[in-house]
């Protein structure tokens, strides 16, 4: 009698959780230090020093009922400006405060951005592997996901397949940059022959295809030479979907943005769609001490130096034990071949040596296992035997 | 080409928002101190001193990547044990945490609890007159909103309107005890009755329906004798929507919770329902920080003494004047007649006194205006001569 899909979405948690629930029993069992979780994407390095700092700042000097009262519905203005200036100066853009939108966070910014954009059986074009939660999201909003794989190569687009999936009913598509799960970061070139395919779809089909560029990881690149395209330097209709959950560790406090590209013809009618979507789904105002914060800390990052220890110490053991492995430039995740053919036949079989792996079905593809390792750099040096010993199980 | 009804909510501000930008106007053109705005219920007293003090000991004695980390996407359970303890002693109930599921604020448990109960075309009663944003929270949630009006006399239910509106489709009924827009709080045997009428309704008609109770002013009452029945006391199909925004002054924060009612016989599919509702929205957890912070303030509420001396001041002098209206037993709002057919006309004419009335029409009621007294004392005495001059102008 109640609502069936809600229920359904409510009792049957997430691969990624029910695994990461699985390793907090068994830790229980064999001990703390004898299971190698790398389930959740759950960021292991503090905050940067100036994060609570700035909050304390503001519990003491701000006067209190401005401090936590309600900012405007689309955010404080005199923040948006602050986040406008420094993706100005960043990315050489000319983005606009009042195309900001400030949400709760990178999901709160999705539902919004499709609830804003999508109407009943409206396609959003998902490239696989993706984030599981976006086809929640985009069902929800009454739109129909479309999944079209990435190249197994590289994990850069597939622009055949893509071209094949765009139809009349395409809205949209979700690009993940870097990516969770494969840690890929798509090059300048890729995003460059994005923009003219979607130009040409648009022209055919006579409407508006929108990139939602999910950037939860924008700033956890390890290399210098990494350069994550600021996407609406190349495609007009982008909405950037962002978060400050990764880059300063802050997933718990839910605080993020929408921006809509200034390049966008219709930007202030998709804006204010998206203003009317944070309402009627249940969004009042981005938690305000959170927002006050942000001018404070744009540009810091939690120390990425263990992360990218992290990521170079797996990568290399495994690719030398023989595992097989995109190199990902960014986010905090790896992306292994799995030994036989049924990733979740795979992943079970790690368990056997307390490997805790997420295998890739949940993301949209076959044949793969995800590392999160956003993990205490000891537990890794420690799971390198069991990673030893699986690759010898299978390959002898 | 976006979505129509999103783009409409955005662009359509509330009567109340539309009336304080205005009031801000106004002000400049004016000067502050002669502009008597009582457009919206923004808290204007502190938060106790116990939350800032709370905060900042979290900030620097909890672990960052903890404090900031995700809790369980229903809450952290100590956070839920500590809020069903309290409950629990203080209504004499017997809760459970399990059932209490965290939220970004009242608006959050609102439209989770829609999207977890309703089906497409069911039907939510609201007792009119109502929080304008039901109908948009019902209406997202594939809902319809049936308007009974209150009896006008006291504005308490009006059972022989409701006995009438009660269908086959009636999935719910929202009360939201004490009042926005009137501050009256619903007597014990107000609810006892509801509760009657509604378990006979649910035998005629063989299915749930449920009480959602509003609850963002259960503890702005102002005298010792007003008590607001805890509604899961008297029947077993409430879900009781919580928000800590004016009890402690902290409405940009978005924090509160929903929690299921022990009694209900399906408490726990509900509430799988709630938590899936809640994950195909966008919400992935209440803010942490103030979720930790909650164990510590229960019981406390900002200084209630200054909204009660203002409900005092206004109601004893406008009643004097010859104002019409109900006696507010809490909330911080006072409903009066409109000196005229039209509120809308009557808050225009106000106007030329400068003062700011919301006209009832938002409310789904006609023939009133609202005045939120949660306003600077000072602001309050300086606008008596204008409410006599304005109805002066009226009754001569």
């Amino acid at each position: 009698m109640i609502n069936e899909k809600s229920f359904l979405l409510g009792n049957t948690g997430s691969a990624i959780r029910e695994l990461f629930e699985y390793g907090k029993k068994r830790k229980e069992i064999v001990g703390e230090e004898n299971v190698f979780d790398y389930s959740i994407g759950n960021p292991s390095i503090p905050s940067p020093s100036i994060v609570n700092e700035t909050l304390i700042k503001l519990l003491k000097e701000k006067e209190a009922t401005s401090l936590h009262g309600y900012t405007s519905g689309v955010g404080d203005l005199n923040v948006r400006r602050a986040i406008a200036d420094y993706i100005n100066k960043t990315y050489g853009v000319k983005e606009k405060p009042e195309l900001i939108y400030m949400t709760c966070g990178a999901a709160a910014s999705l539902t919004i951005t499709m609830n804003a954009i999508l109407n009943e059986g409206e396609e959003i074009i998902a490239l696989a592997p993706f984030f599981p939660e976006y086809r929640v999201f985009c069902e929800k909003a009454g739109g129909v996901l479309k999944v079209v794989p990435c190249n197994t190569l590289d994990f850069q687009i597939d622009f055949d397949a893509l071209d094949k999936a765009i139809s009349n009913k395409t809205k949209g598509i979700i690009i993940n940059s870097p990516n969770n799960p494969t840690g890929v970061v798509f090059k300048e070139d890729t995003i460059v022959r994005l923009a003219n395919v979607l130009n040409k779809k648009q022209e055919e089909f006579k409407h508006e295809i929108f990139i939602i560029s999910d950037e939860p990881y924008r700033e956890l690149v390890y290399d210098k030479d990494t350069v994550v395209p600021y996407v609406t330097k190349y495609y007009n209709n982008t909405i950037v979907c962002y978060s400050f959950s990764k880059s300063i560790s802050l997933p718990g406090e839910r605080i993020g943005y929408i921006l809509v590209g200034e390049k966008m013809k219709d930007a202030i009618t998709v804006y204010k769609a998206i203003a009317g979507a944070g309402r009627s789904l249940g969004f009042v105002c981005a938690p305000a001490l959170f927002q006050y914060m942000i001018p404070s800390i744009l540009g810091y990052t939690s120390d990425l130096s263990v992360y990218k220890k992290n990521r170079d110490v797996l990568y290399k053991a495994l690719t030398e034990y023989g595992y097989e492995i995109t190199f990902p430039d960014g986010a905090f995740y790896l992306w292994v071949k799995a030994l036989e053919e049924d990733a979740n036949q795979f992943a079970e079989h790690a368990k056997k040596f307390e490997l805790l792996l997420v295998p890739s079905d949940s993301f949209g593809m076959k044949g793969y296992v995800r590392i999160a390792y956003c993990q205490d750099p000891k537990m890794i040096e420690r799971s390198l035997p069991a990673f030893k010993k699986l690759i010898l199980d299978y390959k002898g």
